[in-house]
């Protein structure tokens, strides 16, 4: 079974806790939109369209009330949590809007129903791209990816993960290899569990390893995700993502970027324009059972990189296979 | 203070314990040969210069008892140590060769005078890679490394980071990136442990960051080290560092790569012909406070890679600087 990242039962939300994956499996159960908010910021949940989906559904906790100041502080709070987060602003104006057109009698009904529709829409994205995605893969694909843009970053079946779980429906036995991804190790943690979860086959490998599985022939295929495309095509994702592609591009490996149409940004004009998060330096220390590296050492940890248009082979988006700077799809 | 991995004592031999770097700074005290046999294979020692050193003092050990048959069986420990470590085997024949050409009461003396010269001669062969290799560093030089090459690799000032040690003796203010090198975290672990001790400004980053890093113009030059290098110049050197040469070529960073002439091995045609050793899948797990990857989940794990000679600008030896695939020094 693809794992969900969320269960909405109406009057609370489930959550599946990102943070003690794979160790533990733990559903945690939220009633106010103060503690889905906490939540976002505790990184209970991930990935910029799970947390628009967790966050509507937030907001649809604090309808119940049929409290219209009550809706508007939650709605604050809500937004705060993450404030990079472009998903997140955008479903909760999306459920104020709504609110703002029906009586206070409608009002908890009509925060709901908007949000099941942004789930619903969401999952229905991800199995457009899903579809589109697996049109580029051959009989038993052997798919290398990065991070986690699966099933638990998002409201359905992920966006680079998409294609492998719609080619598995279809019998084509895809295989995948996951890389770990260092510092916060999303593909250890998250992907590898997924993919286990859903009876896709995959495997794990440091992240500086890449790079000679391609050389050795071994992947057909890089399926990764997106948080921001500028307006030329230069793609910010999980730092880590633009060595890959420097990699892919000597062995003639397909780079494809999977994202949905809200990525591409058209105010953003190239990947240089683009603000890379630099994270503390704890994050590379701070899993591990002894010290790793010597006290208060300098540390360099941008968050995301930027991988240029020219190593793109093709951006999967729900609207459909766009062609990337490294030519035409064939 | 540039650290050492070696003390020897007469009576005993010293030796940093590697595995608890850099969480506690403990020397290990050895009086017997079948004690460094084990220490070696225990990885208190690492880095294959430094292992060749370590087992011709414990040969020396053995030595002191004047009784051949002892010499006779702590080499055989101590080539059993660590089977591929070529130096190890190279150590213990030169010191047998020796005390085969003296008599029983010159047994001791004759054995520690070699062990003196083996170690005497590696920190020469470090250094001489240190002063061919800071030629190739303008000021304030910015250079990357990966994995431990450097003094607590050998029985010197180290392979990739001698030329770092000769440029900081020159004033000339060299500044280090170091890859923390999973999964056994050499350059977190050593590398900027050993740099921090000796007063070198080094800054850590997850391998994944590396290229990056490359494309934001913050790096001048790439210093590796080698386990072996081919007759037609292919490297095997730590997982991971192809991935390096892969984005260092995009970006025209010079890589270099540093190494003993022991190290070209005439005998192996090429980088294809070089056995990769694979390693326990736990490697990739079992230095965390929790569990990072579901059980049981399929790891590819290689040990090392191979970077082509085309991707080489230049190999850097004791006997100077030879050109790779990459074009001629200017």
């Amino acid at each position: 079974m693809i794992p969900r990242a969320h269960e909405f039962a109406g009057d609370a939300l489930l959550l599946l806790d990102q943070r003690r994956l794979p160790a533990k499996v733990t559903w945690l159960r939220y009633t106010t939109a103060a503690d889905v908010a906490a939540a976002i910021a505790d990184l209970v949940v991930r990935g910029a369209p799970a947390i628009g989906v967790a966050a509507a559904y937030g907001l649809a906790l604090a309808g119940r009330s049929g409290d219209r100041e009550e809706v508007r502080q939650a709605a604050d709070r809500l937004v705060a949590a993450r404030p990079t987060a472009i998903n997140l602003k955008w479903a909760v104006k999306r459920l104020l809007a709504r609110a703002g057109a029906v009586s206070d009698d409608q009002l908890a009904a009509t925060l709901r129903q908007e949000a099941e529709a942004i789930h619903a829409e969401d999952a229905r994205m991800c199995r457009r791209i899903g579809e589109h995605g697996q049109q580029l893969l051959g009989e038993r694909p052997r798919i290398l990816t990065y991070c986690n843009a699966g099933a638990l970053a998002t409201g359905g079946i992920g966006t680079a993960l998409a294609p492998v779980y719609v080619a598995a429906e279809a019998g084509r036995q895809p295989q995948v290899y996951a890389c770990e991804t260092r510092p916060v190790m999303q593909g250890a943690r998250l992907t590898s569990w997924e993919l286990t979860q859903a009876g896709i086959p995959v495997t794990l490998l440091v992240d500086g390893a890449a790079a000679f599985l391609l050389a050795r022939g071994e992947v057909d295929a890089i399926f990764v995700g997106a948080d921001r495309i500028a307006a030329n095509g230069d793609v910010a994702n999980k730092i880590g993502t633009y060595a890959l592609a420097c990699a892919s591009a000597r062995h003639d490996v397909p780079f494809y970027v999977a994202a949905p149409q809200s990525t591409f940004d058209p105010h953003t004009p190239a990947g240089a324009d683009i603000p890379i998060e630099f994270r503390p330096p704890e994050e590379l220390s701070d899993r591990f059972a002894e010290p790793v590296s010597p006290t208060g050492i300098s540390c360099w940890t941008p968050a995301f990189d930027v991988t240029p248009r020219a190593l793109v082979t093709a951006y999967v988006s729900d609207s459909g296979v766009e062609p990337g700077g490294r030519g035409q799809i064939t």
